[in-house]
């Protein structure tokens, strides 16, 4: 179910789809989102991304990554804890900066989704 | 009010068009937004679009939409499947497929909104 | 921590960077968010955006801009009017009529926020 939205500038597509599956397999792991629920909207020539967050002592180059996910409430700080966790491990083996990663979780409710065919598929 | 975002790969100028119009009509009918209250961003060429929901059996091909919606809270689980279901129809009745449609919706606040004029128009 | 998303079609870049700094300079005077604390993605070449909000009299030109914001709960009614009107008045300075504007707020809670390092800064 999570949606996830992945925006970068100047990230060549083959990282991107690598960063995607990153961040699925970070979900599937920390939030248990099934294996074959993959759902994602890539962008890597954003026009531009600014990512200053000096004032929490981090400093980046010029390469910041914004993940943003959609999900449905109802998960404790702790996966979301380990789900930041996982992407950065998992960003990182791929040669993506944990420092660049940016997350912001939204939630909602489960009659907020329709996969396909027109139907609440969560409510029905 | 609602601000519909789409984002597809590869979707012709002109049907984003009629797709965006398809799914405002499904807005109006099912949800009793004014017609002349149409706020979109339509994105025809995002990087990528990955849609695998095989876990609710429901497959794809290439032409995943998604449509992610954010309007003011209160609408009922009724009026979500009636616009899910206005959405499928519509859509295809211009060649999209449904099984192809993913919509998530995001609720906020009235106080959530300014339509121009650094005003907020819902709670002056 | 704000996640401002501009979204616009055919905005030079130079006017979206100036636009970037007058939504983040309203945040920061309108609802304290500290100055280096500064976090956006701009769009200036969105296939589409569609900008009809004519059932409340607001008539637009063409080059209506999309400002999503995703910030934590908590803030008020007047610090949000505040916030859309400093938004107005900074964009008219650098040419961007206010009537252009259109502002959606969307919030979240602490624990949603990675700012890097796969780490939870808000609720460590």
């Amino acid at each position: 179910m999570p949606l996830v939205r992945i925006d970068s500038t100047g990230t060549p597509p083959e990282l991107l789809d690598r960063l995607g599956l990153a961040v699925h397999e970070a979900l599937v792991e920390a939030i248990g989102i099934p294996a074959d629920d993959h759902f994602q909207v890539l962008t890597g020539g954003a026009s531009r991304v600014v990512a200053d967050t000096g004032y929490l002592g981090i400093r980046r180059d010029s390469g910041a990554v914004m993940i943003q996910v959609v999900l449905r409430g109802g998960r404790t700080v702790e996966q979301k804890k380990a789900f930041y966790a996982a992407v950065a491990e998992k960003a990182a083996a791929i040669g993506v900066e944990p420092r660049n990663i940016l997350i912001t979780l939204i939630e909602n409710d489960l009659a907020d989704w329709s996969f396909g065919d027109g139907i609440a598929q969560y409510v029905q």
